[in-house]
């Protein structure tokens, strides 16, 4: 092996490396690591240090046995710290504190209303924050990360929520811009369907790389992961699928100002609008999937009919992307026999053979808390990316 | 600045890393490399000498002037070996003996005929490499590595086309395996149009992470670059957009089994079909494009129509994935106004505002090298990543 001038190899691994494949289940003791990173036992000692210093990992000594001390195990220490998070969605909010395994160590929903002014609704997760922090006995400075999802798309690097239609005020607002007079922490914004995916496939289908996240409920959306991470797309705009034209309903009018569009179609709205009709009483997604747990045919018969047209819809886009898995999500998922029925009718029959062959469907698992889930990955993430942690380490050696 | 046990800082960058600093312009002296990596000095020279052991950089001396002697600069060199590349459409093959940065130095187009065996077909690249290789007085220790490209889905990891439906005996067929047994570099396969997306994406619009490279003439096919990467589905099968439903077009019967699917209405063989019934002589795509490269109207229409329906099925994938921008190649991108203002037309009118406010849309400047282009810089980039790179310093060095 090549060494340089100080007799040390080349292409070596930093401690964020070295956390990596601790956290990735690569390596559990010095043995391993020194194996797994090809460093030197000296410049490795250095690295597991260093990260033990920032508590980022955990040694726990062997327990001597009949054949010899076996070697100490090496752990990533989930409690080096906490993350703040909250997921918006139009109506409802979950707010929570989560170790840094996505795991709440205390969480919160209650109503909001997404017209309010970001201020107030930014004020009142804010006021909750406090309120877990204390409960959970958190000081400010265990904060590393505060991650933010929202009904609308969003621009990521600024953490701003663009084209927010139904959002008065929240339109450009910089979302991390009100919180840095309250935290140090950095905070990443992003949508609530984004997130909800992210959720989803960090906590349930790991093994699929390309992986679409479907919300069916009042609105119908998307979340996309290519190659493992979040793809916005060019201006945060990507999976809107609700505004894609479902053959043969050019006479239904959009409020986004094109007729035939899937949410004008099958959106909650618009199911209810039918059932309400035919004489029973629905005004949103939810109401429709109340009436069909409590046995009316028609909302049954309603879902399935969602599913096919969204099903529709998802076969060009499973012949566009070839995802690996599909999620169903939203408020029709709690009928997940019903929706899925008719999604898997139109998928298969309308999809290429290639790109269902081995395609897995299901509902999402994490339900309404997936996007709060979502929201702790995406800023777990950011703050154990290994530059991010070689950061850490040396401000920490300052 | 933290120091480990050798007195050297943590999370340093390799040998490969320092390589990249270089290639992206990022860094051009030493001064300037020391900065961006944050390497001590004497780190940085024993990754400096590695790289100029391997040729991979260049220096040049500074040249002494009135205000003193300048820094000596550092450049990638491009010509630190070659790639092989071939990039076969179903009736033509382009082969190219190409340099570091993807520029040939010595390339011939011939025509092949795709339903031949692979073997057939491999071994007359092979012979075509055999003369570039001497004609540009290349020794074989130069060869770097192999990127072929194919008119079918590829398993990537694997080098195999699959779902090949009209090139029997490549179906499953081990590409890296052939050539394994004349060649010792690795060998890398993809489809044609994933890899045209990525030549026209690296030679034209490396400012754009997330694009669509569309072919429309005989087939009609997208290549999908996420995150600057080639987004390749669950199984290769991304980008079939030829089999997405066109709206009103239930009565065409599709060669895969479909009814409606957009290469069935305007695919080379529908456009041809078209102006032979009324009385033109036209048996392809290319036909159709001379016809109205001549100013026949009823050509120029069909190209137009074509551009349109296009449009449509993109106006969808555009909300679905919100690229920054959209390149047209293929037969039809030889008339490209014509085309162009079809899809333009259909997008439009169909797309969402913000999915298409700062869309950008072309036809292919590459043109019929874009494949071969893009065999290039997908190995290159293979060869030249950070990792192997590193692992190359340290073979070098045993």
């Amino acid at each position: 092996m090549l060494k340089d001038a100080e007799g040390r190899e080349s292409g070596t691994l930093g401690a964020g490396g070295v956390l990596r494949l601790v956290r990735d289940g690569s390596a559990t003791t010095r043995n391993e690591l020194a194996e797994q990173s090809g460093l030197s036992r000296s410049t490795l000692a250095d690295r597991v240090q260093s990260l033990l210093a920032l508590e980022l990992l955990q040694e726990i000594s062997g327990v001597a046995s009949t054949g010899g001390r076996p070697p100490a195990t090496l752990t990533f220490n989930r409690g080096a710290g906490v993350v703040l998070v909250a997921d918006l969605d139009t109506t409802q909010c979950r707010v929570a504190v989560s170790n840094l395994a996505a795991s709440p160590l205390a969480e919160r929903a209650f109503a909001i209303d997404i017209t309010q002014p970001p201020e107030t609704v930014l004020a009142k997760i804010h006021a909750t924050f406090k309120e877990l922090l204390r409960s959970t006995g958190t000081g400010p400075d265990r904060i590393r990360a505060i991650g933010i999802g929202v009904p609308a798309p969003v621009a990521f690097s600024r953490g701003e929520p663009i084209d927010a239609r139904m959002m008065p005020g929240w339109d450009g607002f910089s979302i991390p811009g009100w919180f840095a007079d309250h935290y140090e922490a950095p905070v990443l914004v992003d949508s609530h369907v984004n997130l909800m995916g992210l959720g989803e496939q960090w906590s349930h289908w790991r093994d699929v790389d390309h992986l679409l996240f479907v919300t069916v409920g009042q609105s119908i959306e998307c979340g996309i992961i290519s190659h493992g991470l979040v793809h916005r797309g060019a201006h945060g705009a990507a999976g809107d699928i609700g505004h894609i034209r479902l053959a043969g309903h050019d006479h239904v009018a959009c409020r986004c100002g094109n007729n035939g569009c899937l949410e004008a179609v099958v959106g909650g709205e618009a199911l209810a609008a039918t059932l309400s009709a035919g004489g029973l009483s629905a005004g949103s997604a939810g109401d429709v999937v109340a009436l069909a747990r409590a046995g009316e045919p028609r909302a049954v018969q309603a879902i399935r009919g969602a599913g096919r047209a969204v099903g529709e819809v998802l076969a060009e886009c499973i012949n566009f992307f070839n995802p690996g898995a599909i999620i169903i999500g939203g408020d029709l998922s709690e009928t997940p026999q019903q929706v899925l029925a008719g999604v898997r009718e139109a998928v298969i029959g309308r999809s290429l053979p290639m790109a269902t062959r081995d395609l897995r469907m299901g509902c999402t698992r994490l339900g309404t808390r997936a996007g709060m889930i979502g929201a702790a990955v995406m800023v777990i993430e950011h703050v154990l990316a290994p530059e991010n942690v070689d950061r850490a380490v040396q401000r920490h050696a300052l």
